[in-house]
């Protein structure tokens, strides 16, 4: 899968892609990033991107033409067709796990990150495809939430994982959060491992995790509870718990 | 405002975190941002920090002394008090803007970013006051979402926005989304800029605006606009429109 980031900061971008997991599934050829600067494509000498608005107001705005040219650049190079193209937005759709298990189908990914006050009107109606926002939040640009979206979408491309983290949060996945984890010592600080996970026991120690799930889905998050397929048997736990 | 990120992955925030509104805050000595490597607190000789997790499982699981000694240093550093620890977490209360307005007023904020399954629950016990998440999807690690809340929390410390830029996005902040925006040149590749904006009459643009922000939110998160406090007169043109 191919992610074409069009950034005012392309050097932030990349190096906070920078992780392990990442790297890795760039150099197995199974991802690559590319962030293209829009400055590059400023049509006057100054390389400025940006103007005032019409109508007033604080701020600056960036323009149409070097974030069309930007764009056209990546279309041009990669496909000669018309590309989805997400515009990271507090006005967009609420970005979500399985947003992400759709959009890791495509085989190009453009993410456009506006910056200052935004980007003039004209050129989203160009070219955008797609509104997303990361949370209810704002940011003082797309650029956090463009790598917050690679991230999360390059879990989901196949062979991008490695086996022993494929499970990793999984069970949030199927809408549980993830049970209490501990690792060595089994004493720490007067703190003790639960019983059960040193046992050697796996039937129990399944048991006592999907409990453990449970109930901490149901103190934090009783909304993901409702979603959940329970067996009959993790019902009735859950209502005497 | 310091912000304290402990991670495996300094660079990586450090990099992430370096656009010019943070930047200049920091350099005007509104904020600091200090990452925090766990690896330099690993308490054996190959600086191991993760371990398998009892009970078996995919992966590795970060130990509880790091993590610990990595607090407890920033402690003894700058307060010798107890701090406010975020872990973030898919486990974690949802952040929003408001969550991120309360915690602009504090002086010190620890974020504690997990990487591979997670962190030890007992240090998490220990030292952890909030647990958070950015949102509904499953990340490589906690430096990304760290990275997230520090750009949104920096925005609203006293003095880090220059005027200029303090009402971007503002409209988000009193639950209604932004209206669309145009810069020059007044005509782009056959799309002209709404006539009112050109108007010079600011009643007008400013009525375009507003109801412009109501049909978009209305539109787009009619969830938003249940919250929104609106006239006798928006009422009726958001309910005809």
């Amino acid at each position: 899968m191919n992610f074409h980031i069009l950034t005012l900061f392309p050097e932030m971008v990349m190096n906070g892609l920078n992780t392990s997991i990442i790297g890795r599934a760039v150099s197995r050829d199974l991802l690559s990033i590319d962030a293209v600067n829009i400055r590059d494509y400023a049509f006057n000498k100054h390389q400025s991107v940006d103007d005032y608005p019409y109508g007033g107001g604080a701020g600056m705005l960036m323009q149409a033409e070097p974030v069309y040219l930007a764009y056209k650049a990546v279309e041009e190079k990669v496909a000669k067709r018309k590309l989805r193209v997400v515009y990271l937005s507090p006005q967009g759709d609420t970005f979500t796990q399985k947003m992400a298990e759709e959009m890791a189908q495509e085989k190009e990914l453009v993410l456009l990150c506006g910056h200052y006050e935004g980007i003039d009107e004209r050129v989203l109606e160009e070219i955008v495809t797609d509104y997303v926002s990361i949370g209810d939040y704002v940011l003082t640009g797309g650029e956090l939430p463009a790598m917050v979206m690679v991230d999360t979408i390059s879990r989901l491309v196949p062979g991008v994982l490695h086996n022993d983290v494929s499970a990793e949060f999984e069970s949030f996945q199927d809408n549980l959060l993830e049970y209490p984890q501990y690792s060595r010592p089994e004493e720490w600080r007067g703190k003790k491992v639960p019983e059960v996970l040193l046992s050697g026991h796996h039937a129990k120690i399944e048991k006592w995790r999907r409990e453990q799930s449970i109930l901490r889905t149901k103190e934090r998050r009783p909304d993901l509870l409702e979603k959940c397929e329970l067996t009959e048997e993790e019902r009735e736990f859950t209502q005497k718990a």
